[in-house]
């Protein structure tokens, strides 16, 4: 007998990104509930954007969007109830988190690295450029910090370059995204619309 | 006896955004569902793109952004039903339709009225800035075009101005947008949330 594959969906955040936030809290559990795959794939806004001529995050650049985005955030958190503080520094710069986070997904704590990363920026108000934020998270998860930093700035944190790229080739231009197959779908309104595309594609 | 009043929405828009166009034609639908009422405000987007630095839409001066935008246009009016069909000029120049949205506002028609202005941009690809195309869409409503619009270039159309400064001043800085008092809804996606909203508040 043969089996279908498992419908899989790719994540692609950033930490950085507010509104992958509360994606990153719930994606797992909406995704089981349809037997769906989730691939957490993290990858820098920064290169991103940067093609897009812009040197600061859109919600600083456009005050009226930034405005909007932190009031939604505290719609958006209060009603999936999660906690929700705005951070003091914005954007978060996340390049040591990700690299971090590309060596958990050849490990398998990813998602829980992700979700524990992304508690730290928006709801403690945490610095996650700073390594000591980054070895306490990793050691709350029973991690071995060092290690894991070793990896992160010379194994595998190096294909983070090369993820963001892939981002960018998919037709990425913000976060939260997500792909199945060649489909893009962008925002956290569009999850359930992706994890639909995954259930009908296979 | 005292009655509640009824619990109502504003719906900002602009006939040259893509995204609203789906919304135009479910949004009176969904809401009498719940028996929220809708004000339809026509607004420009022109004015609030250059505050932003912007003299073309968005999706024309970030090329996956609109990339993605067209596709996605194709599967929300796929999936909801709608025809589709991407337009030759793009962004439409919408102020002549806009001005005699405003006409419309005040005598009862404006929503059939938008729905048949977005399905001549959006499913007919039908030049709007020409006043024939204005005309015929009027007269296919029944109504008389002439006279309408007339009161759309001295009368009531002045007012478009004024209701464009007002969406800006609420902080709205795209379309469609669905405010509820203060409260400021971005993007098709949020219809439901600003709907709930609107039931919440009353």
């Amino acid at each position: 007998m043969t089996q279908k594959p498992s419908p899989t969906l790719d994540f692609w955040y950033e930490f950085a990104s507010p509104y992958s936030y509360p994606v990153a809290m719930r994606i797992d559990a909406l995704a089981k509930a349809s037997n769906v795959t989730v691939n957490w794939k993290p990858f820098l806004l920064g290169p991103v954007f940067s093609a897009q001529g812009w040197q600061d995050s859109p919600f600083n650049l456009y005050p009226a969007k930034g405005a909007y985005m932190w009031r939604d955030m505290e719609r958006i958190c209060q009603q999936q109830g999660i906690p929700f503080q705005r951070p003091q520094i914005f954007p978060a710069r996340s390049v040591l988190a990700a690299k971090v986070a590309m060596t958990g997904a050849s490990d398998g704590w990813i998602a829980p690295y992700s979700r524990a990363v992304y508690t730290a920026v928006f709801a403690l108000d945490m610095d996650i450029f700073r390594p000591e934020t980054i070895r306490s998270i990793l050691a709350d998860l029973d991690l071995n910090a060092a290690q894991i930093l070793d990896r992160a700035q010379t194994g595998e944190g190096a294909h983070l370059r090369q993820q963001t790229e892939g981002a960018i080739k998919r037709g990425i231009f913000g976060a939260p995204s997500f792909t199945v197959g060649a489909e893009l779908f962008w925002g956290g309104d569009r999850l359930q619309s992706a994890i639909n595309w995954a259930l009908d594609s296979t």
